[in-house]
């Protein structure tokens, strides 16, 4: 097993650092190779991302990632240079983000409490208005004009669903909601609704339900607990997770892979964070996300024991928390030791 | 002053009654027409929107809406057909959406106080993917594709955040928060984001900041005290404000405006919520969004003092609130007696 990890820019350093020591606890002896892509590389060398780099990644069964991001880099370079081109090149159409209030936190909805709120959200990853169709004319003049063009194909659509069916299939309340907005995007809603009809029939004892994602952004506020598996598209999949891991104690807990199924290419796990340059460099951010990135990379390599055990030993930390600040180093420590 | 009115579907007359006994209260002798349009017409006659209709409701200086649609309705029929042909023929391209954590309720955040909730959401309304420019080919097939495609002018981008800094300006905190996707969505948030810093120039004593969309639906629940005036496109808009009725205890009490500032056409006012179906003619529907929406109505059309007054009734009505089971025409009987 072959793990590239990129540690990225801000916190990703430390963060992915205790990640790596989880790793090497549960599973001694994999194989990881550090990557330099992000913000701090692009100011030195004006490289985003080297096609080299990418078919050196390429050789990697995943791909671990802290955060890449500075204010200081123009808004889209590294978001569409790297971030989004490593899920199309890497064809990582199952944006997986997994939402649970985890023991011992609490979240910001009064009277909910752990273990209540338990989704994943299948949030599509290679399509839709991340596609990168767009253009303009006139620019900087008073007749200016800018489109972004949602593309969906069958294909595409179709796979996601697929794969959220499969993955209800394995969880205990069995239930699939579908979101997108039919009533206003009504070629794309139509293919997802339609496609969704279809995918269902091959999954009869899983229960479906549709909703506008202005309905699904509300209930996951004032409701959250009546999820199980979301499956959405890329930008609608975008807005609901954040929504999400802020009604489960913020980001600082979120997981997320950018997975691609069949492991023809490589998928990415990641935190839901960013590089957080505020607290850079202090020893102080939160590597849990970072850890439960791991044992979402775990599961998906064939390990489910080990990624149990990281999800347990997490559950163990965050429940013994007693509000005192945070040191990353110790987090990992700590997990370590429960998952050795 | 001529106001037609919209009474919809399911729960629509009943609230659409309670606010036209308020507006009578509070300013009697408006002369208020009624149009009979939504799905109990569409069912009765085909027709969604006949443009007889459409000329007559411009010779009006408002429309008050009730709530049109059923699920018994094609997703998009009424929508396209009625709603949003509403807000693109007569251009209504300032979507108001104020949300307010009212005093005597309670939302679903921990620790948020009354008073402590209070922004505006200005949503663009004429333009972006509710343009209803999409296709698709090969349908039912394997190799079907759909689009929608996001159309964005300078005109129409300008309009709209120049309407927010003007409305900042009215409000104790100065502040504007720019909402769009500005890192995935380049083009369109290209435009946003220039124009939103040119326009900004004109308004030297407002506050500005940016976020993209899904830290704002983030921050929509773990820090909605942040914001005074959100101004952000279509399809944000419709997301960010169902969050924010959300956190301010739920679409009963949310009120909204598709409005045209120049007065040219008229513009329209409706409670955020829905027809509700399953609880309408049973007189237990919650008016005071429909009853806000008159206060909204009022202030567009030169009548603030008017305006004021039911938004304080409306606060009083809340604060006395016990925990009883709503029953809809005595709210409106008692805000009107406060009002009068
Ligand atoms: C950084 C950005 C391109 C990305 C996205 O929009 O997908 C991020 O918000 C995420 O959710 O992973
Ligand atoms: C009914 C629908 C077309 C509409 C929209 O998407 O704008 C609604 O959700 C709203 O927010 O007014």
């Amino acid at each position: 097993m072959r793990i590239a990890v990129v540690a990225g820019d801000g916190i990703g350093a430390e963060v992915v650092a205790e990640g790596l020591k989880v790793l090497d606890a549960v599973l001694p002896g994999v194989e990881t190779t550090p990557y330099d892509l992000g913000a701090a590389r692009y100011h030195r060398t004006g490289e985003v991302f080297p096609d080299s780099v990418r078919d050196e990644l390429a050789q990697h069964d995943a791909i671990l990632l802290g955060a890449v991001g500075d204010p200081t880099v123009p808004p889209g370079v590294l978001e569409r240079g790297l971030l989004l081109k490593l899920r199309f090149d890497f064809d990582q159409y199952v944006n997986l983000r997994p939402s649970r209030l985890w023991p011992g936190t609490t979240g910001p909805l009064a009277g909910v409490k752990p273990g209540e709120i338990d989704f994943v959200v299948v949030r599509e990853g290679t399509e839709g208005l991340y596609a990168g169709a767009g253009g303009g004319l006139h620019r900087g003049t008073p007749a200016e004009i800018a489109t972004e063009e949602s593309l969906n194909t069958r294909h595409g659509v179709e796979r996601v669903i697929r794969d959220a069916f499969a993955r209800a299939g394995n969880r205990a309340r069995r239930k699939v909601t579908m979101v997108h907005k039919t009533n206003v995007l009504t070629h794309a809603g139509g293919l997802w609704a339609r496609t969704f009809a279809e995918v269902a029939k091959e999954f009869p004892d899983i229960a479906t339900e549709y909703q506008h994602v202005d309905a699904a952004a509300m209930f996951m506020v004032t409701n959250p607990q009546r999820y199980d598996v979301i499956v959405t598209d890329n930008l609608f999949g975008d807005i609901l997770t954040d929504i999400a891991a802020a009604v489960t104690g913020g980001i600082g807990l979120a997981a997320s892979g950018c997975i691609n199924p069949t492991r023809a290419y490589p998928s990415m796990f990641e935190p839901v964070h960013g590089s957080a340059p505020d607290i850079a460099g202090q020893g102080k951010a939160d590597p849990v996300a970072a850890i439960l990135s791991v044992a979402l990379c775990l599961e998906h390599l064939g390990h489910p024991d080990e990624a149990r055990k990281i999800e347990e030993a997490v559950a163990t930390e965050l429940s013994g928390r007693t509000g005192e600040p945070i040191r990353t180093a110790e987090v990992g420590d700590r997990v370590s030791v429960l998952v050795a």
